[in-house]
């Protein structure tokens, strides 16, 4: 017997008469170099400190480093796509870089349930990324929930 | 006030001392069906909302829409590329998405200074998007920059 | 509360003790230039039939097809990510194509469950495509599932 | 018997007329961390087997490997572009996946035609992938032929 949120089907996400403080998702992938390519691609962020070893290894940072933005996509896919899924609508994102994230670094990210409200049809989310035990991303959103009715 | 300096050497930003309120800065660039799937494949983010035609039409947005990181990204481009440009350190971002951005709609980000903390080594900077006249994001963000010395 | 099966963990999937005849999962999007682009890119498959618009026009199918394996990689993407998910190991999986699928066409899989071996940890499944009420893709996969223990 | 036709002309495949039973092509690549990636983009395939290389380890798989359909995808490139080449109608394809394949092996397709089917204008391939020695998917493919007429 199938789930009875259905979350078999990829277009339903959860509503706001389903959510409560607590509730935790998240979602993890490791970053590779085609990721760096493929997102200063899409964004145009051809920064040295991601693109250019000879410049990077000159820097504080030793080496190349990820985009900030491509671990931080991380949380806006653990937030689209897990909790609340879709059908949610984001509002807000706030993020404050920790540390630098590398080649070969799995990101965590970890979106937990701060506050509903349920007459806003709004929750509030801890938005969290960790490499390992260091944590690279911290931050907070707010999003939109579709009700029930 | 627009700024004047020659990035021809892509690998030098601003430093602290070159810094002042009201400088500005900004890249626009056309989204794309590839961007979006590229986007999906670096982040993840398969939601139906940006990929599934059918069920995008069938919400109050009418079809599929960016991810609202994929604009949000271009702030990050036009901070570590242009305004401070190389050498600067992403500190924080907050960001509100105001309105869907579509295919085949121009994005520009617009980021501009708003105080200088020259002790700290730090600038904070308004950070907009518009698709035409239409303001998609909101935000704000604060850098480190280098000093000359 | 989470979900007690924990699918906001992407990492979890079903265990074939939790499997059974009739359960169902599906996946669609919507088949983009760029999707047939990177699969050529990534499969060597630059076929003119999908890459040449002057030369497919020419054919019976009047104009470039998607990849055939690109729309039966949704019934790999429903496996692997959602029934039975993370976990399984992909043990055979037959195809036929029945219809051709064009840029704009929106491809569902629906993956259901049609034989549990549980002395085998194994499970049949029916794996079909649609686009729209057309039926574009047959098949069934054969999937190794972790168990309980 | 390896085939002795000129494919300058990449639009140009075997008519059934030109087909026989032991004719043979092959096609090879090596698989990249960017082929996965970007696999991952076009299917939407983000199992963390493919892409979370801290749980992959955890696996019986001991790291990430690449998705089936990657490797599997090759033959249909084989089929398509080389035996019988463009013109052609994939009708069916089966597979059984028997090793996993991991960035930096190299994947090589190898199509067999096992049967001629003159009358109903179709070939019969077996078709299988190696790295080096090993044997990684196993299978055959049904095909519909142009005739010369």
């Amino acid at each position: 017997m199938d789930d009875v949120r259905n979350f078999r089907d990829e277009t339903v996400g959860y509503c706001i008469e389903d959510m409560s403080v607590g509730m935790t998702a998240r979602y993890a992938r490791t970053v590779t170099e085609a990721d760096i390519v493929l997102f200063a691609g899409v964004s145009g962020d051809h920064n040295p400190i991601h693109m250019n070893e000879v410049y990077a290894a000159s820097t504080m940072f030793k080496g190349r480093i990820a985009h900030g933005f491509l671990s931080a996509s991380l949380i806006s896919t653990t937030i689209g796509n897990r909790l609340p899924g879709p059908g949610a609508i984001y509002l807000s994102q706030n993020l404050r870089f920790l540390a630098p994230v590398r080649v070969g670094d799995t990101v965590e990210a970890r979106v937990t349930v701060t506050e509903v409200f349920p007459a806003k049809k709004r929750v509030a989310l801890k938005t969290i990324c960790f490499v390992g035990d260091k944590q690279v991303v911290d931050g907070d959103a707010l999003v939109m929930v579709p009700t029930r009715g």
